[in-house]
């Protein structure tokens, strides 16, 4: 699943990149305080005093790393500088039902110098729900906005303190677990002291009830009767966007304006993609563009759009639905069979020709009962058993073991 | 390159297993005191409150979580169980050119119960070799040598306590840095009680000076005059390894009677694949054989055979010696130019087409100069550029970048 996913990513020329599991504590904590619990490391044999190295910790996730490294090499980089990064990620946080202590993420993002054109936010979502299909997942749809859309609508109602925005999208946010009715009562006792606090709340919570496709976007919203530059800029990108993805021919796209990614610092488009028959499970995949990836590192303004596959729970949910079959123990297409120990020498060179014409093959170890050397094939689940010749005189055939069928072969031009 | 190693080994049918980074540290523990320089994890938020927890540590090899793994998960698997775990191994040492904290490894073993045939380890050893040869890494000769031999003669000669023997075989396994006089001489201080210490420093270091073909082995080591059932056993192990790596078609491996590898725990067969031109390199695989993989954590006698890719080290002299290309700095086959912001949707869909043809694709993002869109296909190394038509009258045409030709193509036909 991993390889597919990776073939995905690179079918759009973004390059492959891994960074250290550790980072010194300084770099995973430069973005100010952080919800995510970090590890820290610490040498078993630790000279008390030797001192001086810096505090280590294993990274939560591939975002600071990938600043870091940025940073790090940035004059030695191409941009927009476009990168995959499929690494374990460890947070210190109590283990639950598709919740890890150690993880693994896909991560996808793009990065230019000062600006970065809005297709590739296009193309980001793109390659996010091909590399869905790559791996056979399906049913999911990626739910789409614009920050900029729900910032400028309540602008042009007229919150102009950042800090009440950030409130009404982070309760937002949540629309989709607790319901309409008690986001717009979030809302209004998040903004007590404004008189027109209800309004607020009930236009945002109808703002963010508008799905669907392209064409109807903006006129839905004009209907609510709230104008604004920034309002105008989201929706202008959000239709881009879509329409990038209809280019792309990536149908399983849709704009929602509930999609906020409350707790993230993205400041233009958001995606997440649910399971459109479970969406109580969440986010498979979810992202967004920022305005600055590297600030903390770096003097230099790198916006960016980035989106990341949570693999490890969405593996985990595939095995518990056994959408993934576990029957097979062997990754050997065949095993060949050792008729005596004088054999073997033939056994093994038949072996090597079928490897070198790419076939994934086990040779039996000893010259035992026929019966428990096919045994062992059925018991690995290996497809096939091949039986060369018990003297010079015989000839080869193969067993399939699904159909028990049993028939002639050559080294050379056997398929299965 | 870790790839074509993975598919080296599952060509042999060995399954792929991965186990968490992160172990008990009473499990990496379990072998009593190790040499090996632990990192123990902590979180950072940690509740002292809370206690009741294990204390945790990043696994400094691939062993000990495969012996915990085989032990945990018993039942389920099929012997003799073939499999093989390419994962990041973390040690505390001081970081120096070829000695990483983090790094990559690549080991595949097999494990019996009770027993195991010795032709798994001719099959260990070819499959190393091999997956060598599938990254393009030539001249390393495998010097294979059993434990038995070396232990055997000794007892042959008349050294009876096992603790003497094990210094013998710790002087023996740095012969190849230190030379013959001084191993002779660290040999005789090691075992000042022993009136035949001389005779038995001198024979040692005759007996490790044996490399060779098969044939001569036996007649060779016969000549020191030393008799012992181990030594006779030890011998007739080395030889059938060496005849079934013939039948393999293994060209690239020697007995060597120096292989020691003396602070292992192996029990027979030793393995070590030096580079020719380079011995003072060290080992790039080593391996062997051992009695019982997982004693510390299950009542069964698991013997086992197996072999370590010391990949990050590999990989570090390879880029050293430039052996490796690092000029591309994107996969993409392809970048496709945009001609004007009309002719995208022309320029998404021949993306989409020639991907689905499996070829890598970047789209330029803007329709900017052409010059500029071409140089950075120059500066990311991508091969090919491809020129859509301007216009619905105008045709396709692609640019082979190093030779400069210009020919016209079709996104269902093109090949490089």
């Amino acid at each position: 699943m991993l390889d597919r996913i990776r073939a995905t990513f690179e079918s759009y020329g973004f390059a492959s990149i891994e960074t250290p599991s550790v980072e010194e504590l300084e770099v995973l904590l430069a973005k100010g305080e952080t919800d995510k619990e970090i590890y820290t490391i610490e040498r078993l044999q630790a000279d008390e005093t030797a001192g001086g190295e810096s505090r280590l910790g294993l990274h939560y996730d591939l975002t600071v790393p990938f600043a870091r490294y940025v940073a790090q090499h940035f004059n030695d980089l191409v941009f927009p500088f476009k990168r995959y990064q499929m690494q374990r990620v460890w947070r210190g946080e109590r283990p639950q039902a598709g919740r890890f202590r150690e993880f693994t993420q896909c991560d996808v993002d793009v990065i230019g110098i000062d600006n970065l054109a809005v297709t590739f936010d296009a193309e980001l979502a793109a390659v996010a729900m091909q590399a869905l299909d790559a791996i056979g997942v399906s049913g999911v749809t990626l739910h789409i906005s614009n920050r900029k859309i729900l910032n400028g609508f309540l602008m042009g109602l007229g919150l102009v303190e950042a800090t009440d925005r950030v409130s009404v999208i982070r309760a937002i946010d949540a629309i989709a677990k607790v319901g309409a009715d008690e986001t717009e009562a979030v809302i209004c006792l998040a903004l007590p002291g404004l008189p027109n606090n209800r309004e607020i709340a009930a236009k945002s919570v109808l703002l963010a009830s508008i799905v669907g496709p392209n064409g109807s976007l903006t006129e839905r919203v004009s209907a609510l009767g709230v104008e604004h530059e920034e309002l105008r800029v989201g929706l202008a990108e959000l239709e881009e966007v879509l329409r990038h993805l209809k280019f792309l021919g990536t149908a399983n796209a849709v704009a929602d304006l509930s999609i906020a990614r409350g707790f993230d610092y993205y400041t233009g488009t958001v995606y997440e993609g649910r399971f459109d028959d479970n969406p109580g499970f969440g986010s498979i995949v979810a992202g967004g563009r920022y305005d600055d990836l590297a600030g903390a590192f770096i003097n230099k303004k790198l916006p960016g759009v980035g989106i990341s596959i949570g693999f490890s729970r969405l593996f985990a949910k595939l095995l518990a639905d056994k959408a993934i079959d576990t029957s097979k123990r062997s990754p050997a297409d065949l095993l060949i069979i050792l008729p005596s120990e004088e054999r073997r020498e033939d056994m093994l060179v038949k072996a090597q020709a079928l490897r070198k014409r790419g076939f994934k093959v086990e040779t039996y170890h000893a010259p035992q009962k026929i019966g428990k050397q096919i045994g062992y094939a059925e018991k690995k689940g290996i497809p096939f058993v091949w039986f060369p010749p018990f003297d010079d005189a015989g000839s080869d055939e193969v067993k399939d073991m699904s159909s028990g069928a049993q028939t002639p072969a050559d080294v050379e031009t056997w398929k299965p």
